[in-house]
């Protein structure tokens, strides 16, 4: 463990990637709290011999799966917690009263240096808002993002926001774009990220103010980043540009949209493959290689919240076991990437004229 | 031909549906212009005994390519246009300079009633403003809007607006519900459609401003319609609503996020199914399958355009020759269904306190 010498949970990007690493789990989090939760870490640790766990939440209902699963012995701390956050709570309601949740012990943790990342399938917008109040944004963020990972045929696509703001004007944008460029370089390897913003058309008139004034900064303001221009919705799995900006009420439909055609499309090639004798034949010899395909086409299902002192992951609510544990593997590798301090680094190239609104309202919280 | 008697390209809803139909089309519009569109017409037209077309463009370059077509002499009459309007023309530019083009002279037609409805590949706001200043709205229909039929695993919801509208306020989501709900109605002749409106998440506090009054106004506003509240993106393809109402800008973003991840599933699916020759073996064997699996995934390449004195449909400009005979199709059917009358009867029920705000701004184009 070196987390005291690192309370942001900012790691030396030199550092030896199989050093130990603890997450921070909201036990509670998700349609299906520790049923779903405690299986999962059972199966992630299984691939993570250097990760050990806090998981947060009701102790009598953790110990119970836990007698279940194997493997977590010696490896897992649990903190109790006596309350939840409600999937459907407001954040400023969570906010009021989320002190002694399992969501905010597990935030609580990333800040008091107990652990490197914190991960949550509960209420979005709360754990926004809870990570925004404990951890703080780095240096001149505005607000933090939602960041999804998605696959292209030869890679991934950064996509943000998807759901954090949704109501976003043109120097928010630009900051997501220079967020998302710095993660993409610190979780991928990139040297230069190359970086686009999401619109109905390519053409420079097309879509709203705001995107527009974001299109103009982006080009003219000095902002030092490999900003190729607008790019359209079929652009996000092309992988044309590495980097895709837009607000989080565009962002959050539009990564939902894609997830429910891939859902839809499953289903039907699953019923086509399964119609008639000569099908079902092809069907159980192009298995391997169909598994292989849905493994490719499935985004992860964890999304990191960028811009805060410190890590903490959005898990989708719906997560059942197996997408539990992918957002555990995903988590350690996020937080051995070095992105937090790549972004504090990077938002100094943000146009001096941008700053102050950044620091004024930085702040409030929610 | 009723079309004399049917100036608006409105029919009675109990027509013969097999009666003559004429079909007037951009043939200059899209990537490919007539050299996709010509050979997409005699494809079309082998299915469709009743319809006969009008192609506006270049004389010279529609006949030579009617040269290497079968099937289209004797129903097929040409309009030569001198001018053609540019995939990136702004929407203003095109209604100054439009007339005389081959757009403008397609959608001519419909107004005089000489086509019963025009279609074309072209650039979608050059489209929409001319259609709007040439046929003008339907009673008090403020801004039409273009509709999207996106499949589901037992039907097809109806998805609006898709790029016509970029700022909506709250008047004209509930107006597009409103429009949405009576297309849907004629054209899948379900008698009561369900609706939805597109936000972030389904509690009331969620999305942005005009979200929220659209679904005051919905709820309460003495509406009738069966709407539902709101739906997330991922619903655009469970069919859990018949109709789901969204701005153009997320509209667009999503449809072609939507068709972008299901090109992408696709191609890996091939490259998966020709990986090796167990994978190869079952690809052939269940081949037939995965045609009809393409076919009910793929989304009909067309859009009509909702709220016009006459039938206007938008075909994808990246239409292959397959795409368009799919757009000529779809477009001979929705002609067919009376949608017009039934989305101007319709458009009587939007609550009075909502009318003026549509009477004062119909009159100006774009």
């Amino acid at each position: 463990m070196v987390l005291a010498a690192n309370p942001a949970g900012r790691r030396d990007e030199s550092a030896d990637l199989t050093q130990s690493l603890t997450i921070s789990i909201d036990a509670m989090g998700g349609d299906h709290g520790p049923s779903v939760v405690v299986p999962a870490c059972a199966k992630a640790l299984a691939d993570l011999p250097h990760v050990r766990l806090l998981l947060h939440g009701d102790e009598a209902a953790i110990r119970a799966e836990m007698e279940r699963a194997s493997g977590l012995d010696g490896r897992v701390e649990i903190r109790h917690a006596e309350r939840v956050i409600a999937m459907d709570e407001k954040p400023a309601q969570a906010l009021r009263r989320g002190k002694g949740t399992s969501m905010w012990a597990a935030v609580e943790a990333v800040r008091e240096g107990e652990a490197d990342c914190a991960v949550s399938a509960g209420n979005t917008g709360a754990l926004w808002a809870i990570s925004r109040l404990i951890l703080r944004m780095i240096g001149d963020v505005e607000r933090p993002a939602l960041v999804a990972s998605m696959p292209h045929a030869s890679g991934i696509t950064t996509f943000l926001d998807v759901g954090a703001n949704v109501d976003c004007d043109a120097r928010l944008l630009v900051e997501f774009a220079v967020m998302g460029e710095a993660y993409h370089r610190a979780a991928h390897g990139v040297a230069r990220p190359t970086v686009g913003l999401l619109n109905v058309g390519s053409e420079e008139m097309k879509g709203h103010e705001e995107v527009r004034e974001a299109n103009r900064i982006l080009r003219e303001g000095g902002v030092d980043l490999d900003y190729r221009g607008f790019v359209e919705g079929d652009d996000i799995t092309k992988g044309c540009v590495d980097v895709i900006v837009t607000d989080g009420f565009t962002g959050n439909v539009a990564l939902k949209a894609m997830e429910g055609a891939a859902r839809f499309m499953y289903g039907e090639l699953r019923a086509a493959l399964t119609n008639g004798p000569f099908a079902t034949l092809g069907f159980l010899l192009a298995r391997s290689s169909l598994l292989r395909f849905r493994e490719k086409i499935s985004p992860p299902p964890a999304a990191p919240i960028l811009g805060l002192n410190g890590l903490v992951l959005k898990c989708h609510g719906s997560a059942d076991e197996r997408d539990f544990a992918k957002a555990l593997r995903a988590a350690a590798e996020v937080a051995q990437s070095g992105f937090a301090s790549e972004i504090e680094r990077n938002m100094r190239r943000l146009p001096a004229a941008l700053a102050p609104a950044a620091a004024a309202s930085a702040d409030g919280a929610a």
